[in-house]
Formats: structure tokens, sequence, C-alpha cells
């Protein structure tokens, strides 16, 4: 699902790609990396919140969202 | 490689499993989402990075944001 809600501020993402490496950060690699992450991020939740169901909680749990990353990959 | 540098702030992350449908958010999750979306973005930038310096730009754009995301997956 594509999704377009820009929950993430956008210095912290480019100070993520400056501190991959050094070089200069176009204004749009920073847009492109936000949605990229923020589309991860809801891929992620929603899968969190079906195992969460599952074990019968109303809480997402830290558990859950490492069984996501594992299953989504 | 496992990176803990926190750029991204905690209550966005919140919002976004809040966002994905409704649970109840526990602070590990947050905790757990953050580390997770840091990393990918980290990975995504690195890469992101080779591909700038192979077209001989000093500058990351979308473009290669865009082909590390692929490139990775």
């Amino acid at each position: 699902m594509v999704i377009n809600m820009s929950e993430l501020p956008i210095a912290p993402i480019g100070r993520i790609i400056k501190n991959a490496g050094g070089l200069r950060v176009g204004e749009d690699s920073e847009e492109a990396l936000r949605q990229m992450l923020e589309q991860y991020g809801d891929d992620i939740s929603r899968q969190a919140l079906l195992l969460a169901k599952h074990a019968g909680r109303v809480t997402v749990k830290a558990s859950d969202i490492e069984l996501a990353v594992k299953e989504i990959e």
C-alpha cells in the first residue's frame, strides 16, 4: 500500500544520509528516503498488528515488530 | 552493520505504528521500530552513496536512493 503521511521529520533523514558517507545530500534524496522509510515502517507496523492480535494482545510490543521484520523480508 | 545513532525522534515512530491499525503502542515497540528504520535507512544510504560516486557526482540524489532500495531488496 502506498502512503504519503510524512510523519518523519526531514532533518534527521538528511543526517542518516550524511552519516553514511559524507557526500552532499540533495533535497530530493531526503524526501525519497523519507517516503521509503515511512512505507517500510507502515509495512512492518501492519504485520506487527496482526501478530499482536494473533497473540491475543491489544498492545503492540517490540517482539511483534521484530518478528514482523523477519516475516516481510 | 549494526548502528544505534537514534537520529529519528520517537513520537513520529509511535504514530506510524498507531496509524497502522489502532492498537495500543508499547514503548518498547517504538524503540524497536526506530532501530529497524535507522538500520534500513543507513543500508539504503550507503548503497546510494556508492551509486552517486559511480555516477561521478558528489551529491546524493533521489534517483540514487530509489535505485539503492531496489538493489538491497
